[in-house]
């Protein structure tokens, strides 16, 4: 078990391309409560059963296993194409901190965001010049939220920046 | 991933007993939609996650991973007690198949289910002479069922011998 304490932003511009390359992602919730979701992810070539259970307001207990890539495959596959997610997943290092930016594809292409994995809700992080405004607490944000109401399906005037 | 096709029985008497050691089961459902779930398992000193996705009427694809006891015991406990049910499994050869008894405990209690495991939907089982109604597509008698209305809450007349 992993506590994990992140905060999401929207980038600002273009500046954090060519800092890492990417990795193609296709996830998928295999179920959900308020409070508790499972996720199949296929990643590059390897498959993962992701159990995330909410503690605290951007707080989660993670339990991540890896699995045969046969299986993850099978398993997104017992979903609706409409409930997969799609996106590159860019890793790399900047002010001290691992930062990771999803490019959403499909339904959700033209939002991008950038997330930071702290040690406690507390924690101090210096922003990159390309990060724009905070969402963490925006639940329409959530990957989750993204199958049912994909970005592509926002008013343009929701849509940032 | 595995194909689970398995027919459920009540039993007739207490034949079964002696035929193998209880184990004991704690498990529960961290999340499930119509036709999948999402089971935590802790069997003796062994921790699991099951996923199981319906593909017919008595079948499911089943993919089983063993995560650590802990993770097990820290997703059980994230769930309310009563969401979780425990029995004891007893597992052993009669007539040519494994079978695996149930008794149930707690909130089920006096609830026995004696399950098979078949390689098709068409194959013929020479059944043990304990073994009594079978209760395969009967809903309440599923483990998901007896969570939301145990064993114990049902009327009296609803109950079998």
């Amino acid at each position: 078990m992993h506590r994990e304490i992140e905060r999401k932003f929207l980038v600002r511009n273009d500046g954090w391309r060519g800092k890492a390359e990417p990795v193609l992602f296709r996830q998928g919730y295999i179920a959900r409560t308020v409070d508790r979701t499972v996720r199949i992810r296929v990643a590059g070539n390897q498959g993962m059963i992701t159990v995330k259970v909410k503690v605290g307001p951007i707080s989660r207990h993670e339990f991540e296993y890896e699995i045969p890539l046969h299986d993850a495959n099978e398993l997104l596959n017992s979903l609706a194409p409409v409930e997969i997610i799609e996106k590159y997943r860019y890793t790399f290092s900047e002010c001290g901190h691992v930062w990771e930016i999803d490019e959403f594809l499909g339904a959700n292409s033209g939002l991008v965001i950038a997330e930071v994995e702290l040690q406690s809700e507390e924690e101090e992080v210096e922003l990159p010049v390309w990060v724009g405004e905070e969402v963490s607490k925006i639940s329409k944000y959530f990957n989750a939220s993204l199958v049912q109401s994909p970005y592509g399906s926002w008013n343009h005037n929701e849509k940032q920046p």
